[in-house]
């Protein structure tokens, strides 16, 4: 559930757009009147305010954010504003830049999207970059990592509920065989977790449990210091259990020494209005405080009040 | 250009389902008025009909049309009037199939539809197969050529003309140097060809040639008894000439000693509403005679008049 909180009563667009407008003109900058429009709005809203603000003043929103706004607060006004798959899109190019790298980010946004959406941030990218995502993804990785990441970002699994019992008792045991093996690149493993249903892999991945005595996450910690074997471990959590994957994301942000905000900004834009509820239940029972009090605990100024706003803390 | 012809006036929907149904009653079938109709009406209007059919009579046309029909001819009605994204998904999942499968056939459904068309191709397998596309094709094949085909049929190419030079310049290089060491499997071959666009492909493919002597497949010609470097050198011919390997798949399925129905079946059907009339071109120039004299003589009855129907032989 989504911790996105609309007013009861929005004011049409071209009444936002001006007050946008007007909050970046003169000196100064009234950041708390951004943040009370453009994080309380949904994204079919936030786009429309998005095409009469250009039609408005000639310029696009984001450049106008871009030059007002800036470091920590400007990101996560900015991320939150763009539609979900150009956020995903932007998000997943800086991934496979030199110095923005992420392979994470990529698992990420390849895992906890539906097929579709998914789609769309192909869509996306094709418009924005003049290129397939998975052409960069392929391009800016290499040896495991690019067996795993291309299929994951090209995929477009099933998504009924329809499961094969048989199968998931035969891949379980693959799975089994090739861990028990260390062949953790093994391209049945890749072929196996990009390509099946989430319902399907699930279905597999509990009848490892079963059969086998253990989680298959914890006979893939058997080296807990291989970066491979830890996105592997990451990818089975998107692809299984998301609110725990992103929990964690966000107990690490937080409790690093020096908040980790290029996580942080991430997880709550892209989540405010999809799971954050979820998320937050989630990392208060695993933290004993809520997300709240840790946000506020760990950021300040306006860049506290927008990621509130997002987690739905106080009102609208 | 499309072969298929539609005749100027065509009738109502309702008026083409009636008529089916009467070719269907009685003593024997008026194979005849089935061509008349379902060979000379596009995509659009035959998805009509089956609708229209269906709800006037309680059965899907293609049932009808199965217990109707026969060997060669009922296959190329069937597939024919099928929509084209269902009909890839159908061809799609029969070469993914044990007695059935053919890494040419995904392999040419993967290359030679746009991007678009390719995603219409998954979207109605999943709803025909409660599967996806990909995974049914990384199941059923093994080694180099899961390799080839699953980014093959996972591609989301892009398609604007933007080409980068340098990066054709030096992916040029890349392949000409892992042809040279015989690493025809090489993951950076296979990303090349698996994830640029028609376009990059074609600039990088033109350097190849200019730079290092002769077209990529002349040097992928070095053993020409080697399956993989067949469909590798046939890859690249769907991703840049298409009509010529379509050519030579129709040369081949004709002059073979019993002609492959299977072949010529799926090149006419799938081809007939998008660039037959190239191909034609391209088989007339090549074999001295025209396709429409080639598929006279090696086919008979109604599956041969189905056939130059659809080639555009005649009037409508």
């Amino acid at each position: 559930m989504a911790t996105l909180k609309v007013p009861a009563h929005v004011p049409a667009p071209s009444e936002d757009a001006e007050q946008l407008h007007k909050a970046f003109a003169g000196w100064g900058t009234n950041e708390q009147l951004i943040i009370d429009i453009l994080a309380h709005r949904n994204a079919a809203q936030r786009n429309v305010i998005r095409k009469v603000y250009s039609e408005a003043y000639g310029e696009d929103l984001l450049t106008s954010l871009d030059k007002e706004l800036s470091s920590d607060f400007e990101r996560a006004v900015m991320l939150f504003t763009l539609d979900p798959a150009e956020r995903d899109a932007y998000l997943a190019n800086e991934a496979t830049k030199k110095f923005t790298s992420s392979n994470w980010v990529l698992m990420e946004i390849a895992c906890t999207r539906s097929s579709h959406e998914l789609f769309n941030v192909r869509k996306a990218y094709h418009a924005r970059y003049k290129k397939s995502l998975e052409e960069d993804v392929a391009h800016h990785t290499t040896g495991d990592y690019r067996k795993l990441l291309v299929p994951l970002v090209s995929a477009f699994r099933y998504e009924g509920d329809d499961i094969n019992q048989t199968l998931a008792k035969s891949e379980a045991k693959i799975l089994r065989d090739k861990i028990s093996d260390k062949c953790y690149n093994d391209e049945e493993v890749i072929r196996i977790l990009t390509t099946r249903s989430k319902a399907q892999l699930n279905a597999t991945l509990n009848h490892y449990n079963t059969a086998f005595g253990n989680a298959i996450n914890k006979d893939l910690k058997a080296d807990p210091n291989d970066d491979f074997l830890k996105l592997l471990r990451a990818t089975i959590k998107c692809l299984t259990v998301p609110e725990k994957y992103f929990e964690k994301l966000l107990r690490q942000a937080i409790n690093k020494l020096g908040t980790d905000e290029w996580a942080l900004t991430r997880v709550v834009t892209t989540r405010a209005e999809v799971d954050m509820e979820r998320i937050k239940e989630e990392y208060h029972r695993r933290n004993s405080v809520t997300l709240e009090k840790a946000i506020a605990g760990d950021t300040s100024g306006d860049y506290e009040r927008m990621l509130l706003a997002l987690i739905g803390a106080g009102d609208c």
